[in-house]
């Protein structure tokens, strides 16, 4: 097994067989910059870079590690990616003096983690979201519609998706305004406005496209996994009163638009190889252009935590698996670009809530609470249906290796009661910048 | 009435009172820049910057003009947008010697609309689509569902939208191969996989947002207008038979996401100010959040045309008018936000297709033919349910001025034969650049 001679604890996140990306910068140093964790630590690339450790890949001295976001550097592709994860992880082994002895250079490098700020790590051009977990949406149908019509005809057949709101992709911490809208309560004749009061998470891991594909030419299931950076934990909170009321018949809108929040690091698709495992059976066979074959899914452990601000720690509310998946990547991929459609550099897709096979394994409060039929039991005697303000919602998710563990770190985000709104006094709006 | 030095004809969609911005270039030249279209030139306003003309705006030698997209613009705000079109509108009046007799400068800044190629005038962020005409909503829904069902119970609540595919948006004159995908025909057991049978046009008009909000501020009705920039004519490209299929339950995707064309020259709200008309009255009143008073809607003239190869010139198929719209761009706006959604410069935003009252008035083919059921007749010989290979759908618009028109322009796509997939040979991906 390799090792780094930076320490790392065997249930770190970030051993040396990880080394995600993220965009961090420091109170000594405003200026946002790309760095791969490692143990406690965050290992600056723009240092490395500027001392030609990345000349032999053809990207030294173009500052692609010296930006506010990974895009420039996800638009090198696939080789590049792999050539410069390759030199990271031969400079950060044990038994490699180059960097290990150099304590000039590791006090350039190195940074704690405590001491630095993560930011989002890629400029979203677009959000695309499935609903690739079969429990899921048959969880959701059966409490919409009964257990008989639980699924829609086309979800066997076909990776369901929808575009979503790419501006309102926030990072792990950033606090969240209850949001405010028009739901249309059962009791109730007419719809009425104010603050939802049925707001939910949505456990999901989301996907980067490092590199697109030209308007009119489709990817293929057996090209898809060439054009992906690398995955994040997404958290898709849900007004579900707002949905209620709003989606048909053009799908999900301001219910999932006021935010969605991301892990701040990337783990690489290459990380993720040694945890591939089959994913379900696909029956009935999917149409040839649908097709895969070997193993599409990945082991990747996954919990939510609740804390409500009642409660010194957080409780785990759920616990599931990327593997539950039915839809995989491959075909997400290769389903959303067969008309032509074309995907960019930084576009992030998400799977959908990952549900599994039993109770604890809901992947959000509407399946987790039966739409609140069973609520919620916490230890501190609270209960929830939906989630309250000031509750912090927290997600993680990790590949258990043979005495280490591929991480994701996680992402969090708490509830801040709904903003005053000023809707009709005319703001003074001062435009130039 | 204000007349240019540039002689424009009455039915020209270009007079002084215009000045739609737009991006081009031109042999010569290949590098883009921003200028705007007066009669049948167009004029370059890098160059006009470059003289000086526009310091007193506090743009002045920014380059915001030599740039290929008018996002930068866009992002100076609406004072600055006031200035830079006043400014414009002086210089080109017969009265004002400025530019007229300065002939060096005019050769410079005067370009042959005949000798450039337009490009896509915004870098467009992200695309959301409404669904705001009545009468569109209710011809769809009573296809589909019958006479009773024909709206939604939310319809007249609130204006329906959904995230659309920014990045597959294209310029007029852009042609669009055939979507290819999945789709399960009535007399079919199982979903099949092909080219869409039933390809449709949607007659829209978008807008772009010039200054956006911030994440959890909602824009109000009231403050709605001063974030929008201009106009554009829409064509919502539509795979009816890909979309009956996927869009339950989160919508329109893959039927969508292929191709949306858009006119190339934005033509700015202040140009359309005199256009203004009374919208439909809105029976039940909307909720507080989205009331408004006075003139919120816009006589705009719209026409579909179609040319199949062989037809020798378009022929008119579709007459509508933006002011049958139901939902203005000001509750569009305030709804999108009310969650606290972001907008941000360079979003598009469009209408949903227009249809009136009258059956010449529909907007689509899907309600022209009532799906199918009446066939329309083109002058020689040939009959349309749906676009054909090799069809062309050329949509215009102007509002009607007092021996004036302000002109749209407009938006022409021509479908090509789908394209040969390969879909399971890998291909050779070359990624570095």
């Amino acid at each position: 097994m390799i090792r780094s001679f930076i320490e790392v604890e065997p249930e770190s996140h970030f051993p040396i067989h990880n080394l995600p990306y993220g965009v961090f910068r420091d109170k000594e140093n405003k200026e946002p910059r790309i760095g791969v964790a490692i143990g406690e630590f965050v290992l600056d690339l723009a240092v490395l870079d500027e001392h030609g450790f990345f000349d032999s890949t053809g990207i030294g001295g173009k500052r692609v590690f010296r930006q506010a976001s990974l895009n420039p550097f996800m638009q090198t592709g696939k080789k590049v990616w792999k050539e410069v994860r390759s030199i990271i992880q031969h400079l950060l082994k044990e038994d490699v003096p180059t960097l290990r002895d150099n304590w000039d250079l590791r006090n350039q490098a190195f940074k704690s983690q405590k001491d630095i700020e993560l930011m989002l790590p890629v400029e979203i051009k677009s959000y695309t979201d499935f609903y690739a977990s079969k429990e899921h949406a048959a969880n959701v149908g059966t409490i919409f519609r009964g257990k008989e019509k639980a699924l829609m005809p086309n979800w066997i057949h076909l990776p369901v998706g929808y575009h979503g709101r790419a501006s309102s992709v926030v990072v792990s911490g950033t606090d969240i305004y209850r949001p405010q809208g028009q739901t249309k309560p059962l009791e109730s004749d007419q719809p009425i406005f104010g603050p939802s009061k049925q707001l939910d998470f949505e456990l999901e891991v989301g996907y980067f496209i490092g590199i697109g594909n030209e308007l009119g030419s489709p990817i293929s299931v057996k090209d898809a996994r060439d054009h992906v950076f690398g995955f994040v934990l997404v958290n898709d909170w849900s007004a579900r009163d707002i949905q209620s009321w709003e989606y048909q018949p053009l799908g999900p809108f301001l219910s999932k638009n006021f935010a969605t929040s991301i892990s701040p690091w990337v783990v690489p698709l290459e990380a993720l190889e040694p945890f591939r495992v089959k994913g379900p059976i696909q029956d009935p066979e999917p149409l040839s252009y649908l097709k895969v074959e070997g193993l599409n899914s990945f082991d990747i452990h996954l919990e939510v935590f609740l804390k409500s601000k009642n409660m010194e720690k957080p409780q785990r509310i759920s616990k599931s698996n990327y593997k539950y998946l039915y839809w995989s990547i491959e075909q997400q991929i290769a389903h959303h670009t067969i008309t032509g459609c074309n995907l960019q550099t930084g576009d992030l897709m998400a799977t959908g809530t990952i549900s599994g096979p039993t109770k604890e394994s809901r992947g959000c409060l509407l399946e987790l609470t039966w739409r609140g039929k069973e609520p919620i039991q916490l230890d501190n005697g609270e209960q929830r249906i939906w989630i309250e303000d000031g509750d912090e919602v927290i997600m993680t998710g990790w590949c258990q290796g043979d005495g280490y563990r591929i991480g994701f770190g996680e992402v969090r985000g708490r509830i801040l009661p709904p903003k005053e709104l000023d809707l009709h006094n005319k703001k003074h709006l001062s435009f130039s910048k």
